[in-house]
């Protein structure tokens, strides 16, 4: 026996190498290969190839009557025409036969190839195409004939009849040049970007040809063929594969084989930069080097795979192939940083210390100075509006609940009217000032229970709470202030998810919590008349409450995927789709006042003075209490500190992920910098206090989204940021502020739906976070678990783990928070960030990177130490290259879903 | 330019021909090889080669500590080990790079292939495969030595911490040759048929090696290679891949290449008839030309591809392999028939007519009489005490619900003591004697309609009821009589999918209905005072009534899926999965005692006398009424025998259908035939008319499922079957009879448990026929539409355009049945079948076929008149290609789901 050598074996008989200059665009040098995968970039700008349709029209019919017929068409996914259903298929992952693509690579080695064909018209091109010494003159004629003739194709026309290319004029050759109106009202039209140009590839039997012919023509300039195309755009490469009847479907297969090739995006850059048949060829190979091949027995050849959720990275694809071809070997720690996209703050300029007093302060307002003319005219778009309409609602329900909460704890101290004057002063004053204007203030969750538990305190031992209020108030500025002068927010960096979901569901769950009780409250309060007193009032609440969810889904759903519909109604639906929530609202009044339901409905104050009577609206500073409590009001007002300090600095973190893709940077210092000022100005009117609300604020994001218009059939939309800007905050707390003389207005709006914003934005946020999916493993069988990426790095035993520290956290505060010890709910707060610390013991660097997201000095400790042997032992070559092809961003996106 | 030569362009270099032995398996002759594929089969007993169990062991480490490390396995999909999670992967569909493929075919063609290796132990097969001449002898005992080692498996054991196969005796080699503990412990083990075999890929880089290694070994005999492979299996092929390092993932590639190949049906089936060398290769290149390609920028090829709910047949791969080599073109009708799987009654010899009087009765009771005494072992299942359980609490409420209603309707003529009675008595006969003892009979309906309207008529016209209703009952006795004695049954081929689906829809559209009006009327009358009025009451109501669906849900879920947990809970998870629909009426009785509600119970009646009082059990045919009443009660006796008919039949038709698999067949006749006598029975007696109840037949028949127990990971169990017997019934009806004595016991149970039930099944049936599907899809946009084959070939106008027209028919069906109208009720079911006749004239034959199915004069029809233009015009061949790959079986099973 021979063993083979291992030259032979090095080198198979596919793996060509790849021409260099192929590989070295891959690399960011020069126009890259990845232009069609992301949309995203294509509407920035980024100057990329154009955009290739592709169609397949193929030759049919008896040999008598042969007519060509568009079967097929890409643009990044196949549509197949349903001939008997007379529809385009859904848009699927083409798959193709082996054979096919061989039988390809045969006919093109021996075929006609013509790189940069200067024809100016179909005509031009039939004539070079036929121009082969080895056709008869008859058969040419014959052929050209053929070629000229039009073709039928299938274009979709907005109602449900298809309308195929005016079948009457099926005769008709491509003699008139100039495109149909069936073309120019082409759906697909709209669909494509103006620059994008068009292959197209004829494949079919022709009995009167005795041997195969192939040819493929790239375009000097493109043109537009006439009739060729369903849509008038200019054509770029034009792909003729006819021959005598070969049994099977061979020339099908063959015409799909030649379209799959020319919309893969490296096959196309190569196709276009071409020198000769040989490279075309080469990049043949190149292509059949990357495929993937599912095995026959498992896997029906003729099912359809949707369009995955992302494409693979054509980046990627290169960096593979260089790696195979050049040996260019990734260094171990690299994946680790790829991993560690998500919440990273060790990167961002913001969180560095400069090291100088007041230092991170003046560069958060240098660097937002230069945005802020953007942040008003970035503001004109209907979206907005939408977003307005929904936050004031949720501004006012808080306003209002934790209003009239605050005016029962403090016996009128602070009331439903301080309440909406604050959050329209407090608000209205960061949305103009702040560093993230897309914070929403309110007085929701710790601060409220905080300022419960200072009232008691006054109350018990005598003192005159507003005075006592203002000191604290007064220290609480001047902790916050000290913490903005050192620099103190670039601790952020020890916020990981494990604190920011720990933190995110607590305040969800109150939220949640919240609605519930003041609905069934209501439903004690209100037992309603309507139909029968038994039935009605709580099915109404319950209809209400259940109603807001799904409606709220419908609004994600529409939003993300109701883009391309590619009709009238698109437009109609998107619009739909924005104001949703809005719509819900409106139904849910409209529903309210048509039953005549005596549900209990908002009520604002109807005079404008503080709800205690006999105070101003300024507080003074010394009246009835010891001068010593200006003192001791520090002690509190140092807890408080912390709470602020946490509450705002963890909001601004999430608010500020990676994944929202904010162009205009955060604020850490500056944001703190206004809570503090507004902590002073508050105290000082005897207003609530007020702080970011991560429920709220995240709400106002998640309705600000972007997404990317003009998507390729079977492409999902792309998120492409969130609309950044101060006005929509703005306005909604100049309407909070003229609420309190819309009394008249106001009263239509029932409690139950407002409460029902509550609830859809609390169920929202929970079930956006990582930590709720890992929960729901806890419950579930070893069998049933999804395939998440995090489960197939940590065992499960260690992911249950932390999931249960984390819900006794959980727990642990909800308790606190609920008893009088809620005092030192604070310090609990901090202790999160402790027991993440402690986790490192606990948990490998690894576990923690799958799991939550390294704290600082841990992300430097990696390189040092490197992988643990137990890691690196086995498959971490494989796992490692797994996980390049896996980034893990869209997993913990908190609310943007 | 040169054109291609036809010869080299017809034989790529892939399509080496295949052996013809292995082509003509394919067709039945000899042993198939879809033996993997359907563990149906295997479970029935069908000789085929043994399964086989594939694993990699991969040599992993640093040079100087090699050890060999299991790290995927395949039995039907791929399991890959998660390193870092310590478990194995979801199943999911391999993906192979095509290069590996190549690379292994090179290995492989000059590497050492022994078949029938004489090997008894690991030793022996490793001197064998080491035998190679160009080893230097000390490389050869290097390499004796490694591949003696222990691998390392990873078995997951059932807690969640892995059990690394003693990670204390590492070093130890294969000396011990008796298999270990944890082998045994294996759970996959007790997945693993006892005949199947194991096939071992070892594949690694080997620095002391200068040329590949490459060794395919088939052994003679399969031997158990100790501690090689992680279960204790006799091994039947091993296959060793070596080589010095190389650069990429080379070797694990290939070696999941090689694994892969494998555990191909066909590959597995060549490789174990292959007599040497080339047939093994030959059987490589046609397991190339069948793959399916993803091009590598539509697809991430490190993306886990779920398996397929269905594998593709092999008998189909076998035959397509064989259209493409000796060109056995199908002829044009054959698709057609195949599509027509589902419904076609024709080939039923069933509905044959034999041309005598009561032929068709006597052929059902010879048929019938065989399987008799089977009919009652077959009940020896715990699955059968579930559904007795289940289909008896159905029945009880039918027959209180129902009595109750007859009982007002004809102030007490019919009363709850004889819908007890008559449903046990009825019932009861019918399971003992009929031809489909799974039917279950109730007097829900349209019976019951007609019932209340021949009552009505009597009153008005002062006409003596029960001797009235005797002679209505006499005829109809004596009409389905004649019916049976010319074998009417047969037509029963007219009520295709377009008249089942209305008649089921309409039903289960009444149980929805009624269960809910029942519900809201319990919930006026009785406003419960727990814990405050206003709430409570509905709120209880509400939830019983949703809690009943996800409940039952589960119970279908658990069902299907839960077979394979592969541990001690898996058996628990069964028991509980078939008694969940009891779980959850024990539950709701239990919350119902719990909470003390004040819900109306089950009352049955405490006395056994007729609830007419001073009548006897048995009707006088002559008392009050003129003797010529006994002449017109034939014309409403006409009317209800057409009703009888229908429902009868259509029920009859529903159960009998192909996707049930039932093995015993129907008895049309004999099922009339008894309906007709128990119609005399019951008029005699006095007790409400009985008929076949679509919804609670079905209940039973879906409670009675079989399905496939020891499954491959991802493989979905498969339905086997159903339980088909008559003890259930037959009990359930016993039950019932006791039950009127039972009252003390049943009044525990309450009301608004029960109608759950009816809610469950009412939803149950309706979502699972094909025409909700088309409903839905009036409302969705086409955008979203799922990619159902209906779509495919069907334009959505002509869909909707059939939908309306059964909406349409429903509709006038409903308000038929709430009309005083209703009398004609039966003619307007047969109406359905007229209808669906005209049908014909609005749809062609193709559309038909896809919507519902052709009738038998256009199923004749079809061979002459061939297929339209229109449709062979374009890619007729093509698409009938496709359906030969999709069978339309499981698109339109009702309630076996």
């Amino acid at each position: 026996m021979k063993l083979p050598s291992q030259e032979e074996f090095e080198a198979p008989s596919l793996s060509e190498t790849v021409p260099a200059g192929h590989l070295d665009s891959g690399l960011g040098t020069g126009p890259s290969p990845d232009g069609l995968s992301d949309t995203g970039s294509r509407e920035l700008g980024v100057s990329k190839d154009p955009l290739l349709f592709i169609q397949l029209n193929e030759l049919l019919g008896w040999p008598e009557a042969l007519e060509w017929r568009e079967t097929s068409r890409w643009v990044l996914f196949e549509e197949k025409l349903e001939v008997g259903a007379g529809r385009w298929s859904t848009p699927h992952v083409p798959t193709l036969a082996l054979p096919s693509l061989y039988k390809l690579r045969s006919l093109l080695a021996e075929g006609h190839v013509l790189l940069d064909c200067p024809a100016q018209s179909l005509l031009e091109l039939v004539e070079q195409v036929t121009g082969v010494e080895l056709l008869s003159p008859e058969l040419r004629g014959q052929l050209q004939a053929l070629l000229m003739q039009r073709p039928q194709h299938h274009i979709q026309s907005t109602g449900i009849r298809p309308c195929w290319g005016s079948a009457l004029a099926r005769e008709a050759s491509h003699d008139e040049e100039c495109p149909l109106k069936e073309q120019h009202q082409n759906p697909l039209r709209q669909k494509l970007p103006p620059e994008a140009e068009a292959g197209v590839v004829l494949a079919g039997e022709l009995g009167s040809l005795a041997q195969p012919l192939g040819a493929f023509v790239r375009l000097q300039d493109p043109v537009v063929l006439g009739l060729l195309t369903e849509v008038p755009i200019p054509s770029r490469f034009f792909c003729l594969l006819l021959g005598p009847p070969m049994q099977g479907r061979g020339y099908h297969e063959m015409g799909r084989a030649a379209s799959v090739l020319l919309s893969d995006p490296q096959f196309q850059w190569s196709a276009r930069r071409a020198r000769s048949h040989h490279d075309l060829l080469a990049a043949l190979e190149a292509f059949l080097e990357e495929v993937t091949v599912l095995p026959p027995g498992r896997w029906d050849p003729t099912a359809r795979i949707p369009p995955p959720k992302c494409l693979p990275s054509q980046q990627k694809r290169s960096l593979s192939q260089m790696r195979e071809v050049k040996d260019t070997s990734v260094p171990r720690g690299a994946p680790a940083e790829g991993r560690n996209g998500h919440g990273s703050h060790a990167a961002n300029p913001e969180l560095q210390r400069t090291g100088r007093l007041f230092g991170g302060l003046i560069q958060d307002v240098r660097r937002k100075a230069s945005w802020y003319p953007s942040d008003f005219l970035d503001a004109l778009h209907l979206q907005c509006f939408s977003a307005v309409l929904y936050i004031y609602m949720a501004t006012i329900t808080n306003a209002i609940t934790f209003g009239g909460l605050l005016g029962d704890a403090t016996d009128g101290a602070q009331g439903v009217l301080e309440s909406f004057l604050g959050t329209s002063v407090a608000g209205a004053t960061f949305c103009l000032l702040a560093g993230q204007p897309l914070t929403i203030l309110s007085s929701t969750g710790p601060v409220l229970i905080f300022e419960r538990l200072l009232y008691s305190f006054s109350r018990d031992h005598s003192l005159d709470y507003l005075p006592f209020r203002l000191w604290v108030g007064i220290w609480v500025a001047t902790f916050c202030l000290v913490l903005v002068a050192t620099e103190a927010s670039v601790l952020v960096r020890y916020f990981t998810r494990f604190t920011e979901e720990g933190f995110c569901a607590l305040i969800s769950l109150i939220f949640i919590y919240d609605a519930m009780d003041k609905m069934l409250n209501l439903a004690h309060a209100y037992p309603i008349q309507r139909p029968s007193p038994a039935i009605a009032g709580s099915t109404v609440y319950g209809c209400l409450c259940e109603f807001r969810d799904p409606e709220g889904n419908e609004s994600q759903w529409t939003k993300t995927r109701s883009k391309d519909i590619g009709d009238i109604l698109s437009m109609v639906r998107k619009v739909l789709g924005d104001f949703s929530s809005v719509l819900a609202i409106l139904l849910g009044c409209g529903l309210d006042a048509f039953l005549g339901l005596a549900t209990p409905k908002l009520l604002v104050p109807r005079e404008f003075k503080p709800t205690l009577s006999g105070r101003g609206w300024l507080v003074s500073p010394f009246k009835a209490n010891p001068w010593w409590l200006s003192l001791a009001a520090a002690l509190p007002a140092l807890l408080l500190s912390i709470l602020i300090f946490m509450d705002q600095q963890i909001t601004a973190v999430i608010l500020n992920r990676a994944e929202y893709r904010l162009q205009k940077g955060a604020g850490f210092h500056l944001d703190l910098f206004c809570v503090a000022v507004l902590m002073l100005l508050t105290s000082a009117l005897g207003l609530p206090w007020y702080v970011s609300a991560t429920v709220i604020s995240l709400a106002h994001m998640d309705s600000l989204r972007k997404e990317s218009k003009a998507c390729a059939p079977g492409e999902p939309p792309h998120f492409l940021g969130i609309r950044e800007q101060r006005l929509t905050g703005l306005v909604v707390f100049i309407l909070t502020g003229v609420s309190i003389f819309l009394a008249p207005v106001l009263k239509f709006i029932p409690m139950p739906v407002l409460y029902g914003i509550f609830l859809y934005m609390g169920v929202t946020a929970l079930k956006s976070i990582q930590f709720t999916k890992r929960v729901q493993l806890l419950l579930m069988p070893v069998k049933h678990q999804p395939d998440l990426l995090l489960l197939r790095y940590v065992p499960l035993s260690r992911v249950h783990l932390f999931t249960a520290i984390q819900l006794a956290c959980l727990g642990l505060l909800w308790i606190i928070k609920s008893t009088p010890a809620a005092i030192i709910f604070p310090l609990m707060l901090l202790g999160l960030v402790g027991v993440r610390k402690v986790l490192e013991w606990v948990f490998s660097p690894q576990e923690l990177l799958w799991l939550d997201e390294l704290m600082p000095e841990e992300e430097r400790s990696i390189p040092e130490k490197g992988l643990e042997p137990e890691h690196s032992f086995s498959g971490s070559d494989n796992e490692d290259l797994d996980l390049m092809y896996h980034p893990r961003a869209p997993e913990i996106n908190i609310s943007v879903n």
